[in-house]
């Protein structure tokens, strides 16, 4: 299995005994994330990037029936051959599929038969790990890559539900009004009883203006500096890793700084009074001709009241806008066009990791998926300004470099060799994982890419120069 | 009120005391289309003219509240402002409103929370209706009008409901495989148990061959013929009537022939099969550039198995294509062609009403939505060929005459102004009723319109000359 | 040759001497309409309706060569084999042809071969029209269906002509500065000289405010009634007429009335500034969502100073509007809304047929085509209120009739089958010519037809009640 | 002028003197490959990417008249002030300006009046330069980057005139039958006589089979090594360069081999023949729907004859494909799906300019637009196997490198800012020239860019490893 070149399981004398526990908590994971919705918000698309959670959640269930338990569970029976139509997300290799336009108009399977599906393909896969001592190396390094991609399924879920609940104009809020937010790992499968369930815009809850608290510390980045010189880029440590993180190869840095913590909304707020979205000159040619087309005024999911308030979309629904929290559902077009109004710039990818590692940034304390916040969280009054901070979780970060092979990648054949390789031309990588990121997800050598035009994702950025 | 001229109350002695009755029964049976469905199937939008099922509820419903509660019920609270954005269908002088192409985008109201609007505006509709002399005339107009405007969505929740359930690869069945269908005014609102329902198509549960029965009948239509003269057009009786049925006017008619039985899928069958979905010359000229572009080759719901088998989805999924039943889902342009590759034409719909009451024909007897098939029924073996037959019920009989207004009439001012009169371009005129036609909703005057190219209703043809 | 039942020749003893004469003066009139073009004109093509004159006079002469030529002449050769899948038009029984959406894109053959062309194709109509009595009854026929589609050619290139230069923001006149135009008839084939040639809009020759004269006429219409009872409709007369004039068939009239002269620009302004563009309900509903999407405000070819004045361009460039002069450049719909808000509507066909009949109107004395106005003309002071004026020229009048078979129409097989019948859906007719009609094309029973969206010909509107 | 740093004129003693000379020339060069041209061919657009000729010939006068002879020639007037709305391209900072796409239905200016337009801004131009002593050195600046500018539009205009030519079913020939072809430095600005153009396609000139001429030495590409290590990449030179090549910086690279010729139609004709157009496996995701969206076949302008002959559109019309010439008017997916299935890469732009700079490879002596062939030549026999061919001319060879900023870059202000920032995201860098370009317009360092999905320029590849 070329994918998984530095596997925990070659590298590592204790067998994988808590495979099964591990696998069992991922999949838990994205039936918890499904929690707060009713059936009728688990089936519509309202924009061809997003999927309904129903199709996420027995897409993930396809791809260990399809890649793991007919390969390698004995005499197992598929749950029902017609999945495999409804469900293939874009492996050509695997045969036709639903067109990808048209996944929000299949109300069948219901989502209680897609429950079942998950039960009785996690029955099997529970099943086949509680030997896995008999399994072979690719079989166990194909379950890697299943965790992998599910929690990838959980961050789209994270981003796919905010916008199919943002489009209604209900308004309706994905967590209660409890000051913390709800833990998600708390939350069990019963439904929310929707006589709590918060009231929305239409019911005009205008926020109370006391709300919109300032914060100090969103006016004082710092620049931290970064030596020049050869670094290594791309996964050098034991664990898993995709393909597309290899090989590892050196480059050349000038020297450079980055700043020590995200652009805030305060920041970006600036931009956006300044004109920002007015100013042809500051943006790139083809996101100049987005904001007029689309008529962008700001970013995804803030809203200004005629009083002239912005509010903002969130998990708890419309609330006045955070000012110290990062900057988030920007486009790279957005990010871009901020970064030339500051008279700075994008990092690159390789500047990303080299100063991630410089500064010795790793994810333990980011604000992930776990956290159950679900939005990024403000960087805590007197956090120390010799320190970068939020280099993990809170937001992906854009950078200044496409996506493209590293030098000496070679695609996978078969169908696993479609997971990354064919995306390689006109998306931008970006760094960090945000707070729809499972924690364990995520490493300092992690590849996300985007399109410049996408903004439903957890995207944001840091400034260099 | 000058929609509603010749009405029921005006004209009878009788205080209307059932009135309450007839309302109830009205609004239950809009929830009796929809028990077979689970609450996935009643939020998705597969086509820009099928509107969810949750949406044909709740817009009913929210016709009631605006149009009669609000005006006439001293004191009643709406149910949730909100719901007037939300579902509000085409009125533009009631305000703005969702996009009609985004209705399958709501997954919010849920389908329970629009059972009980149901509830509320069913309670203060039958306080309401208690005292029915209490009422000012333009209010029990306003009831009539009501009636009529649900029984037209019931026609369309059974239109919408099998092109949602059609477009899904498990075809699943709209009703159980008993040989009679579910009799609806059996229906109860008890859900439908999932175990009990059938298997669709991608389960292959290919029908047996034996089941293409043929039919003698089919293929012996006989000509009757209605001598010219001067006829009157429009509604003479007493009773309900839309505006557009009016001013009676007379025309004068050469005489011509009608057949006395709908063209029949054994008909139809012999046009596809003898190319005439191959051949430009039998088409109108933007129903051939259609044709092309969607790559038709068959009426809607039918399809072809790659053995050469006819199959046609219907209420009780893909069954072999019944050949004695008339033929159904087609466009105009596909009628129109079938005329002139037999060598006749469409009746105007002059023609049509003039027939109609010629020889007499009435509702009484046909097949329409109360019957609970949900589909064309064959003409009975031994039926008389000296008399019409299935001038009511079936299938709507498109006309080659314009939905144009008629001669003196004036579009009302307001918001009930907009119900029929800004239709009057660019449609087609249909008579006669369908299978999914509410009995009591139809009559010898009764105009239904759509656009040339709409094969999502139950639309057929009988053969003029 | 069914298409042409009553022809010239059957009826009459005296031999077509004149035929060949006539023949070449309509060949020729089609050339002096291009005249005042330059080669760069005769390309380009600036919206799918409009076809490029090059075109035109292309499409033309192929129509000679392959309907009469090829069949009657003997050994004629064709000029260019290849010219016959360039310049059909639409007849899908004669092969394939270059896509409608393409006729701009192709810069050969140039101007001076198609005028090559033209003079091969005459060269050999004349050798053949020399002994008219060898030829049989159907190539007469033909040739009198190719004097008509010529002349209808004619007009297409005169509403295209003025679409392109329209379009252009130099905003080129066709006509010159002399205040009574070029008599077209006098115009030669040498190319006008650029430095006569009028300044544009661009180059800002505003014209004075006082060439917006009133006219005390405009304001006056009459109505004249027309009683009711059983008209004729169709081409009842010898000569040429088209297909879709017959059969003549009879129709019941209830009296009515209509205006004693066409809908005059100062009649549509007072509609546009009664705010008739913003107000839906005096709009057929497609017609508004046409007004919303497109930003419609007035009629084609009108526009508005900073400073309020009313300009619009026609033959000479722009200039003030015309008040006096009818209305011009209307869809159906805003035909029909103008309608709505003088509390009257549009007559039907058989009405505006019936009246001209017994008003006794004839074409005689019209603004047609050979006037080389290229534009209505205001009715002149002093016209007498008790008749009806303009009924033939200056505008075709939009009725409220379907264009659709009469009764008893059958469309004839093989290619000129494809003339008329196949457009009869979906379409409005229009009656009794504009100034871009040569005034030998027209008569009482003549059927044109347009979309209900279509403005860009030389069409307007009359009163009826 | 921050644009050119480095522009000839601050690094050498002697005065310009050649100056006005040099201008003149490149003016003079752009009317020289509008002469085969006919007006009509001068005006159509029948692609997005595609602008008409006379388009070109204006823009460029108008970039002269607005960056030179408004700031510096004392009291120039401007030709036509229309001018300026019609014949930007693209710069937000000057305003208002036509549609892209509706370029091709602009008739007006005429081609005789843009050709005054041209001489009279060249008069004014040879005035101003006749004591270039007397500009500053702003002025000599922009004249260097006009007669680049000039010169990017002559490439545009050779890619340009192709295109639309070949898209006429009539495939007219650009040059004459000669052998040689006709020497663009020997056109005059007589038109060429219509009766010696070649005859095209549809007159079905069928090329001689024995022009199927076999090259052994396409199959015998060879490997050259480069040493990895620091390359210095970017402008290095004196002379003048586009502020995208700056500033120079230093890039790491592993060692690689390039091939020592670029890739033939006989290898590409390979690729094809194996399938590879229906082989998903091979292409980037984007780029196969393209293929299945577009059908693509094969390249841009190479069709097959129903028995199975390639032939190729090119400068002397529809002629058999020319096996030992290197392929061209290639996308970069074609280009990648090409290297994917010869088990190579593309080369980065770095790695090219490395390439060439260490085999020495210069301009001199290239296939460039002098030439006047207009077409990529196949290497002649006897090529030394040891060295690296082609770098220069013939064809832009694709690069696995986006079009962005060079590290230190920075967007100049004012409208020059927006010539090439603007467009860097979304864009991949080709390396080398064309056979349509001015040999003095390319260096080793010139980065010209596309998007990923064009091929109507002369674009091959080269492959790597």
């Amino acid at each position: 299995m070329t994918l998984l070149i530095k596997s925990a399981f070659s590298a590592t004398a204790t067998p994988p005994t808590s495979l099964a526990t591990r696998l069992l908590a991922v999949r838990t994971q994205s039936v918890a994330l499904c929690a707060p919705l009713l059936p009728e918000d688990t089936v519509v698309q309202p924009a061809l990037d997003v999927s309904p959670p129903k199709w996420h959640l027995a897409h993930t269930t396809w791809f260990w029936e399809t890649f793991l338990l007919l390969p390698y569970a004995a005499d197992y029976q598929v749950f029902d051959p017609a999945f495999a139509f409804l469900f293939n997300s874009y492996y050509n290799s695997l045969g036709s599929r639903v067109n990808r336009a048209d996944r929000g108009t299949l109300s069948r399977p219901p989502l209680a038969e897609v429950y079942r599906y998950r039960a009785h393909v996690d029955a099997h896969l529970a099943a086949l790990l509680d030997r896995p001592e008999a399994l072979p190396a690719a079989a166990l390094e194909l379950i890697e890559l299943g965790l992998h991609h599910e929690q990838q399924h959980q961050e789209l879920l994270a981003t796919d539900i905010r916008y199919i609940l943002s489009t209604n104009p209900l308004a309706p809020a994905y967590l209660g009004f409890e000051d913390e937010g709800l833990e998600i790992r708390d939350l069990g499968f019963e439904q929310l009883s929707r006589k709590d369930a918060p009231t929305g815009f239409l019911h005009s809850n205008s926020p109370s203006p006391d709300s919109l608290i300032s914060n100090p510390l969103s006016s004082n980045p710092t620049w931290l500096s970064v030596p020049g010189g050869i670094y290594p880029v791309g996964h050098q440590a034991n664990g898993f890793c995709f393909d597309n993180e290899l090989p590892v190869h050196e480059v050349l840095l000038a020297p450079f700084a980055l700043q020590n913590r995200l652009v805030t909304n305060a920041d970006y707020l600036a931009f956006v009074e300044d004109g920002g979205y007015q100013r042809f000159e500051l943006w790139l040619g083809e996101g100049w001709e987005l904001v007029q087309r689309e008529a962008w005024t700001a970013p995804l999911y803030w809203q200004q009241t005629p009083g002239g308030q912005w509010l903002r979309y969130g998990p708890h629904g419309l609330r006045p806008l955070e000012l110290a929290a990062p900057a988030c559902h920007l486009s790279f077009y957005e990010a871009d066009a901020y970064a030339q109004w500051a008279r700075a710039r994008l990092p690159t990818e390789a500047e990303w990791e080299a100063a991630a590692r410089y500064f010795g940034a790793t994810p333990a304390g980011g604000n992930f998926l776990e956290a159950g916040r679900f939005d990024p969280r403000p960087l805590p009054a007197g956090a120390d300004p010799a320190r970068c901070h939020q280099l993990f979780g809170d937001v992906w970060e854009w950078t200044y470099s496409p996506y493209h092979a590293y030098p000496g990648y070679r695609r996978a054949a078969g169908a696993l060799g479609e997971y990354n390789g064919k995306f390689m031309v006109n998306q931008l990588v970006l760094r960090g994982g945000s707070c729809a990121t499972p924690e364990s997800h995520i490493r300092v050598s992690y590849r996300n890419f985007f399109h410049a035009d996408k903004r439903w994702q957890f995207t944001g950025l840091r400034l260099a120069k």
